[in-house]
């Protein structure tokens, strides 16, 4: 399909997947003059609240999605496990972005890892694992230590198994499921900070803040900008993410993790995993700076220039996961505090419920 | 109907009224959690696009006011001429925010500047005028000029008569339908400034920084803040604004149109309207602070606490009025812009189509 086309406020823009993502996605494009049309198995998708058009289906039901591309002059999504025949049958009928091949890339560990190293972004030493005696092979070379995730599905710690000890190698493969994996080697990292990134339909990038992330529970818990790193390892975060925006052709906003290492010879940062879509550690973009991941994405999947990456304020998001959520007429008190609930009618143990958005005067 | 109501996260706030207001309170109520459900007898109001529920029926339609008033939890409204039998329906079975004594007093100018008189705000001198003979005696105290207004249903300049001179003054109250007006004082004034007032249910205030507006045909073209007036002048300003929703009971944000009048004893301002409800000349909240006027809106009719109305930058809203809302395009490359439209589908003369909001570094 062709990728040069450019939309005008009242056009539709379609979004696979109709949670938090997709909910804010749409409240930007609404913004911004822009209909959306939400396509989501969940009848109880957060996204239609605020959308103009929605498609309860799954995203194999051929005959909805067809209808769907009918409806909209752009596809884009919020999730990067769309289905790839889902998105192929789509990409056939209209453009589809940021594109067929960064879903490739994210949906498999291997081809992401692989397609890292070709783009020349620095990584962790990894191998490919398809048996238990893969895995004892590649321990081996990796000083007896690693961490097994399968190749496809994860996200949020799952499908994930460290290995530190010579007790935890037996079975190891079994226990996530025998499916192909890859084992990434150990790094002591100081923290994890991501650089959300952004490449318009002519090629132009452009680069947030980086923010510093921690998580609990194998979930994000906090985004914090600035992140305390040089001005020569901001510089390396940015040129890697464009990097990888450049090598895919990517046309929105992508989310690249990082982890910082600090050793004898400074500071250095090994690319982790990249996520083909508006990322959680960027929702501190909604309330510090002048356009927000979400405006800056739509911005692109519709064919526009980018908005200023530019920060007003210095942040910190904080993630409202499962009954954190309760606490929201705390947060109202709080003056530096903006809040984001997502509507969700259930609240569940580690399900993302909202988050918090505190900002202060820019420090640098 | 019981007045300390407090909604919770997925509760519904009912909208009367379903133009670019509705909708922008719609945006941020889904942000805060909340759901809307909009009341428009317009099929193709903007708001429905990024609203939960929706009930298209004319406003006299007391079956559809049960039903909508059986769904939510509570009742605003983005414009101040709803009729006064359909507030007094819903009022009686629902909350209505910020008030049916508000409404009454701002759909009357004549009630207007009684009530503005009473609370000890500084009005323009004004004289009611129900004949042509009113009028003329009127004119002979104001030195022979004024601005004939009708008392009711008159908005960015419509059923007003400019009279400077004596042969406009026959046939004046023909002109403007021979209804029930008021005769203003003419104002030297040097400019119109506005404030952003809000009071929530346990009656604390907060002001957003005065902006200063200019006006092109009546329409406001554009609002910048800071205003440029001294400090006395802004203490002035939040004061009044103050005296007037505590005056009315008020809940919720209200934007307090003042002249700014300069002369030899200095600065002084006197109130010219005030509007019941989010207001044009806020529009630069949404991009210049934490809690915009529409966030701040929706907290005070939850029953929530307000948020902060601290600004972090230096902002001038523009308005985009008929056909300069094809400049989106340009608008969109302009770093220091954040582009917002309102989705309608017709572009007509003197429309409202979207604003666009400059931001720059806080100066002051």
């Amino acid at each position: 399909m062709t990728t040069d086309k450019r939309l005008s406020p009242g056009d539709t823009i379609g979004i696979l997947g109709g949670g938090q993502l997709g909910r804010m996605l749409a409240q930007s494009a609404a913004s911004l003059g822009l209909k959306t049309h939400i396509f989501c198995p969940d009848p109880n998708s957060p996204a239609f609240d605020v959308s103009a058009a929605r498609t309860v289906a799954a995203y194999e039901d051929i005959d909805a999605l067809d209808r769907f591309a009918g409806d909209v002059s752009v596809v884009t999504y919020e999730f990067e496990n769309v289905p790839g025949a889902t998105a192929a049958h789509l990409h056939a009928r209209v453009p589809v972005r940021p594109g067929v091949r960064a879903l490739e890339v994210s949906q498999d560990r291997l081809f992401e890892k692989q397609f890292l190293s070709e783009a020349g972004v620095s990584i962790a030493a990894y191998a490919e694992i398809n048996s238990q005696e893969d895995l004892e092979g590649a321990l081996e070379r990796f000083g007896g230590e690693g961490v097994l995730k399968t190749r496809r599905f994860g996200y949020d710690g799952k499908g994930q198994l460290m290995i530190r000890e010579t007790g935890e190698v037996a079975g190891a493969f079994g226990k996530i499921g025998s499916v192909p994996a890859v084992l990434e080697a150990l790094v002591p990292f100081e923290c994890e900070v991501s650089v959300i990134v952004a490449r318009d339909i002519d090629g132009t990038t452009s680069c947030y803040d980086i923010a510093r992330n921690h998580h609990e529970n194998h979930i994000l818990k906090t985004s914090t900008v600035p992140a305390g790193v040089s001005q020569t390892t901001t510089d390396t975060a940015r040129h890697m993410a464009e990097q990888i925006v450049c090598g895919l052709g990517y046309v929105g906003v992508m989310g690249v993790e990082m982890f910082l290492v600090r050793d004898e010879t400074g500071e250095r940062l090994l690319v982790n995993e990249v996520a083909p879509r508006v990322h959680n550690s960027g929702h501190w973009t909604q309330d510090a700076c002048l356009t927000s991941q979400f405006d800056q994405h739509i911005r692109a999947v519709a064919g526009w220039p980018l908005g200023s990456a530019e920060r007003h304020s210095d942040a910190v998001m904080e993630n409202l996961i499962g009954v954190e959520a309760d606490t929201w007429g705390q947060v109202l008190k709080d003056p530096s505090a903006q809040l984001h609930l997502y509507g969700k009618a259930e609240t569940r143990d580690g399900r993302k419920m909202g988050h918090i958005n505190r900002i202060s005067e820019k420090t640098d």
